[in-house]
């Protein structure tokens, strides 16, 4: 697998195994498979594509999937209010197309390790040929109900993106480790409330429920503005931690 | 060093080499210093403070700081957004306090390396004494201006948050790998405003300003609501990418 | 009553009947009563305090009152979602302190009319004497409770800023002009919720639900910014209408 | 002209002097100049057609327009803020579509006047159009460039939305009376803050600058949510008073 991008900023997955086919022309595998970060790839058109090392977001953007994503914004609020990090280890659950999922690879490393349930055995294909392409091998994708029981022990962060994510607060707080985080992303507050009210009958501490907003700005010749539309709304997320 | 937290969820770092004093009574050091992560050590009062091993949040929470920190939201929003992970290489300037420092520490593990630029000798030493107290071995203070020059290659990410970062910008360009990203963090939309245009000049691609604004939400008798007051602006971060 | 304003921007209501006293100084009753729009009354301290046309804005900011007042963001709201205006005629519960209502009087003018219940005493005295005192004479308190019945007919607009406003919502319609607004202003979504309900129950249309965030911004010599601090939620609003 | 609905929630205005034809049908003149509001009028189709007494907001929907308007979030604030109402004088410039002149009509009443500067020919005639087509009597278009100067004095507001509302201060400042307030409109924070200084130089009081974000909830079969877009900016309100 090779990252590119051609000279309009358009990014593509390129495979070793077969020819590439674009409106700027053909790279053959051969080529695709020789090339190295930084070099450029040239068609038969003559259009450069430069082979760049590609990030997690980058893979994130282009990979399969079949159900929607968390957005940047809501991961990068459960990275930094559960400050997760190298050599932590993480449950997650549902898997679904696993954009969370592979930040969490990304941040824990090869010391870290990260456990997605997934119910749903077609997701669970998706997220795992996903994780496998990216090359991340810190993941453990379980085509397993959650609710049957959460396996591990010494958790550092179970992170719930499911519709009753209520039901398996206590199992969560079991694994985790003492310090540990919960953080449970829903829709609709409604769905919040009662996690909260379990989370609090359970015994976590430092429940905190957050919504964030992002602005974009775009600069033009009269100054600069926020751009006229927005995401009005992706979903809350509940934090606590077992003290 | 050792991180309790009390009956009241009041967070503590207790030395190993002195006694711990409090309202809720004394621990001696050598009950601290034998004390292991899930242990309870007791005052002489009777009181239980528990052992736990601190996340990135606790220490930075507790640290020694002399200027205002990066909020959570901003450095969540700048991990995400970026993708930086383990192994990744990140420059820093300036150092300030710290705190989005030790976030970079804390995902890039110790394949990664950070470096960060401080010109304020006080503001390096005391960061560098937060670092090693918390025990990161992948961060490396350096007390020089950054506008001196970036003395490292085949970045992943420079992180500006520096009075006139369109100062760094040629210099960032020339330390990032292909695919590395800028993000400058700035209060004012003036100075973003000006390093938007720099960046654009330089070369960079993929330029993007966001804000972020958080609500915290509460659970009382009646139901859920926003809390009443809000973090109403921290600052703008301004994102671009070597490509 | 006059009202003053004094070197400082402070502002005052002074009465005709009294002589004035403040840190600036004396002004003698005598004075007060002659002074006209415009003029510049002086103290024994030879301060001067101006004698200006009080607005709506001027009156709710000193006027008495002995409970939470709905903020002018909300209000803003009303007045523009419902297109209230010369002439209309509404109806208005609970009265509270009345800030609402003082702005549905000021835009309603001579040819229209305001209604307000409120089915405490206390209040409704106090609402009363504000009304009086600000020389509105379409405002009726009425100190009754509107679960009793609404007795006015053919009204243009009936707010709502009571604990269960549901209740209402049936009268509500009756006493509605093909054409007119209800407006529910609450604090917890929950209470909104069962309001939507019932409001598609009993047959009203366009039904929408908005909340409001207002930042307000500082121009400093570095540029101009956010404000720090915001209100993070006042409360929501609840639109519908006959048709 | 009648303002009519249909039995979808469309909204139409009927000339009394020509046929109707929709999709549901025609009306004939002859009924629609006979009819009342609350009556219905039957096209040859058997579809009813409901007149009601349309309110400003439905007259702003329907009218013609060759410019964006300044939308409810705006418009509220500055009426909220201002206090603007019964008998209050108003100068507004440019007229534009006359969105937020129709408003200032709507409550200032018999008993007030607005006068609105447009420099455009064509825009003043489409203003004029609406207004009468409306019905409003207390609005005076004037075909003229405000920098040549502003006729009326003692204004209670004087509102700009405007490129270079800063031209206009000074000449707001001596129309307004004691008391009055400026409110600036405007996309950039750029020429917000010109004009910010513009007033402070001029000698305005209680200057402010606010920004509005609406956000609109939807209520679903698993509860009550933000809707997912929304709009991200229309513009900047900047206020200050004559005191």
């Amino acid at each position: 697998m090779k990252f590119v991008i051609d000279e309009r900023g358009k990014k593509y997955i390129l495979s070793d195994e077969i020819d590439f086919q674009s409106d700027l022309g053909i790279i053959k595998k051969e080529d695709i498979e020789k090339s190295d970060i930084g070099d450029n790839l040239i068609t038969h058109l003559n259009k450069e594509f430069k082979v760049i090392k590609p990030n997690i977001n980058d893979f994130i953007e282009l990979m399969n999937r079949q159900c929607s994503i968390l957005i940047q914004k809501d991961i990068g609020v459960v990275l930094a209010h559960t400050g997760i990090g190298s050599g932590d280890k993480v449950v997650d659950a549902g898997t679904g197309a696993g954009a969370i999922l592979l930040h969490f690879g990304n941040v824990v490393g090869d010391s870290g390790m990260v456990y997605s349930y997934e119910i749903r055995e077609d997701f669970a294909k998706i997220a795992k040929e996903n994780i496998d392409s990216f090359g991340l091998t810190n993941i453990q994708i379980k085509n397993k109900d959650i609710k049957k029981g959460i396996d591990e022990e010494n958790i550092d962060l179970v992170f719930l993106d499911l519709i009753k994510p209520y039901e398996i607060i206590e199992d969560a707080y079991e694994s985790l480790k003492l310090g540990g985080w919960i953080a449970i992303y829903g829709v609709y507050l409604d769905g919040i409330q009662i996690s909260h009210r379990i989370l609090k009958k359970v015994g976590f501490k430092n429940i905190s429920i957050v919504e964030t907003l992002n602005r974009e700005y775009e600069v033009r010749t009269h100054g600069i503005r926020p751009k006229t539309r927005m995401v009005g709304h992706s979903g809350y997320l509940l934090f606590a931690r077992k003290l």
